[in-house]
């Protein structure tokens, strides 16, 4: 019987009325007037949340920023529960039912945050300040008052700004805005906010495998990621995998000084460098044995989609000072479809001020590859050893014993981290046209339709539900995320907040 | 009037007498028997004075040691003058003469420290300890009492408990103990004590310039350093010399996410390994054009003096957990008369728990070149900036602007830090004849005859007195020198005190 009653209340509100926008175009008119007036608010709803430290590796942290996400869906009528998965940092699930809707869509995001170095921060990265300027030459800015306005240039600089509070802060003053319209979503909507993705979302397998049913739907929506450098609104079709690795290489069994031993004892430093130059050629090509043979090629339509996004390379060549990219002049959307190698951290001995002439005990390299469609994490962790033992090293997975190293010359340990697949949704899929018109209303642009996206979102774990996915992205693509100074361009939260409530209507 | 009333006294010292050691081996007997007897106070001192943080670039510290220094040499009537260099880190001069005496020795050390990190120590390097075992299963022991007796392995833990500060107090402990055997040194004693070794000594060469006629002496005698790996009493006749620089190489002006721009965005760690890996082959042979083109050759003495030498390879070897030396199979005493290239530190990103998923903004090697005789350290830095310009870099000596990182592919900086040459006194010297004679008559063993240490010293910045040196070094080598856990022997510390009595003598 409710149910019924639901859904003829729900007939009703559909209908155009006097306090109701009545066709997309005027509700969307209404959600950006309301964002506009509300701005204060709804920046101040991110900056508390943004103030709440997030580093996944502390676990009271992230159940601080749980509950307090919680709290921000329950104000919005969210059924919201927190999940435990078994690692500590729990899942914040929510469910809005949108009555006769025939369509669900689960969102995806997380609010757990990257590591932080402060040192290397301009400002604290849990204390969010305002900016304006450009990249380089920024000026600190008070927040405005209840009253003031923001520009779209002006920056929020904190840990997660970006990567991913804000776009769960958009989705929900997307609600509030839509409501504002007199309107309500016309999908059911569940919302899965992770709290280990930066840890490589160790329990998400298992977790999704477990809560299957619960999550049934249509379509996954990843609410994560910068849009194209171009600056356009984006939708993106798939992630890359990632799996990371360290390679540690022994020398002496203590740091022995330069000058009595230097030129005798092996240097770990000099050997690791040599090991790593075995694996990219000059031209950024790398030279792992079989690297590239598992990828799946774009396929023509892919080729196409990539063909209509407007070239980016210069405009980013230009921003980030690079001089000569890698890849011979291929676009930079066609080599985020190939798995790369990143050494993302060097480590031996000491430099600057704290330099001491010793030949260093152990040198040690962190790696992360990125994967594509048919790569697999372990795979290509193999491939990878394999290519170190060719090179005549003693490949462990674990620390030498001292008779290890007193037999074994060039002895490595190469330790596999966490990885997971690439996932890539075919551009053909109908529900990803409905999305891009519905980010294209919210925005009055032609949207870039990415293959795939190059940073990594833990997707393929969500397998187990055979759903397709497709990513909303919405944060400013020169975010610093991951790195010091993260920060978010509020023009990017505002129009992100139009997406959503675009998204909501799907229309 | 005075100085020959003085000589007379003198004169009437050096006779035979009931409460004086007529010959050196009786001396030496009785230098030996007191200094057993008073080990507690000798240890006592050294522990007190390694208290005192001594680390080279807090000149607070630095000035707090010299004044102890100084008021430890007053205390045994050496005439001590606190002498500044200009750059805050004084000399501690002190002169002691010996009537009738014809031959001047200058003996130098130095108190500084180098830098440390406590979080690599097993004690705070400051807080020295006391310790039995083997390397790696050390148990801390507590410090005997007044009249407790200390074993030759047990050691004390503190940075400079080797280099330098022991065998400062070693000269000390053996003028008491000379005079409990009613002898005074015959040979006239200059002291030069720096304060800033490990910073390369920056003002020494103009300091010496200008205090040229009271540092006149016969012979330069460096107490610092190792002795040789066999354990064998050793004396050395050269030092080698020092060239440090720094290598940075620019990637995107900010820290890039890897997986938007892994691929495209050069990595500067993966371009710094390559640029690395063109420095030495496999066999850890310098590939820098040059290299070795300006080292002086041994001569024929040289080599003999090293053949004579017993061949510690294996130990030390077994030591370290060192399976295949570089070198190809040449001695250590060869490889260290040939120049070194030396990676000390490499720092790129981050590591470990820090690691975050970005390509970094710069990567950092930290090298030091140790130099034998007939190098010059400025034209050493030229070698390798130029062997890095023909790897196709442009090299700058400062920061780029964000222009160069725009037109430069790659770009590097090479920084030139401190430097100074190497020396090497002539195997045939006749004082040094003397001396090893004064070393075996205290230590009843064959004296090794080192043609050089591998350690730096700034004896280069001596010239201008035109004096030969010669090393009579005290200190265990597996001292852990430069690195955590520096330690010294006390047997080596104990007969190092034999070692200079028997100097003093100069029989």
């Amino acid at each position: 019987m409710k149910r019924v009653w639901l859904t003829m209340v729900a007939a009703a509100l559909l209908l155009p009325a006097g306090a109701m926008a009545a066709d997309p175009a005027a509700a969307l008119a209404e959600v950006r007037a309301f964002r506009e007036a509300h701005a204060a608010e709804i920046v101040a709803e991110l900056v508390e949340w943004l103030s709440l430290p997030n580093v996944a590796t502390n676990v009271e942290d992230i159940e601080r920023n749980a509950e307090m996400l919680k709290a921000m869906m329950e104000r919005r009528g969210i059924r919201t529960e927190i999940l435990p998965t078994g690692g500590g940092r729990p899942v914040v699930y929510g469910e809005l039912a949108a009555p006769g809707a025939t369509t669900t869509l689960l969102i995806y995001g997380h609010y757990d945050g990257q590591s932080v170095d402060p040192g290397q921060w301009h400002s604290q990265p849990f204390e969010p300040v305002l900016r304006r300027g450009v990249a380089g030459e920024w000026t600190t800015i008070p927040f405005p008052g209840a009253s003031g306005k923001f520009e779209d240039d002006w920056r929020i600089f904190a840990r997660s700004a970006s990567d991913d509070k804000s776009p769960m802060v958009a989705l929900l003053a997307a609600l509030d805005a839509l409501r504002a319209a007199g309107r309500e979503p016309r999908v059911n909507l569940k919302f899965f906010f992770e709290g280990e993705e930066e840890q490589g979302s160790p329990h998400l397998e298992e977790f999704i495998e477990r809560e299957k049913e619960r999550l049934a739907a249509d379509l996954i929506i990843t609410a994560d990621g910068p849009v194209h450098q171009s600056g356009r609104p984006t939708i993106f079709f798939g992630n890359r995998g990632i799996m990371a690795l360290e390679i540690t290489v022994y020398g002496p069994t203590e740091n022995l000084h330069s000058g009595h031993y230097g030129n005798w004892a092996p240097n770990p430093a000099m050997r690791l460098a040599q090991l790593l130059a075995t694996m990219k050629d000059a031209g950024g090509r790398v030279t792992v044995a079989g690297f590239y043979d598992d990828a799946v090629p774009l396929t023509e339509e892919e080729k196409k989609a990539i063909a209509a996004i407007p070239p980016v390379e210069a405009r980013v060549q230009e921003r980030f000072g690079i001089a000569e990219p890698e890849g011979g002049g291929r676009r930079l959307e066609e080599m985020i479809a190939l798995p790369s190698l990143n050494v993302r951290g060097l480590r031996s001995g000491y430099v600057g001020a704290e330099a001491t002439t010793i030949i260093p005990r152990t040198a040690t390299a962190a790696i992360d590859v990125r994967l594509v469609k048919g790569n697999d994490h372990q795979r290509m962790f193999e491939k990878i050893a394999a290519h170190i033992r060719r090179q005549g090293w003693t490949v462990l997975d674990r620390e030498p014993t001292a008779e290890e190293r007193r037999q074994h010359g060039r002895l490595v340990k190469v330790e596999k981290l966490d990885g997971y697949n690439a996932v890539r949704t075919p551009l053909g899929l109908p529900m990803a046209a409905a999305l891009a018109r519905a980010v294209e209303r919210a925005t009055g642009g032609a949207v870039v339709r990415l293959p795939t996206l190059g940073g990594s979102g833990p997707l393929h774990y969500f397998d187990a539900l055979g759903l397709p996915s497709v990513g909303v992205p919405i944060v400013n693509y020169d975010n610093n995320q991951h790195g010091p100074d993260e920060n978010l361009r509020l023009g990017n939260f505002f129009q992100g907040i139009d997406i959503f409530a675009s998204m909501f209507l799907w229309e």
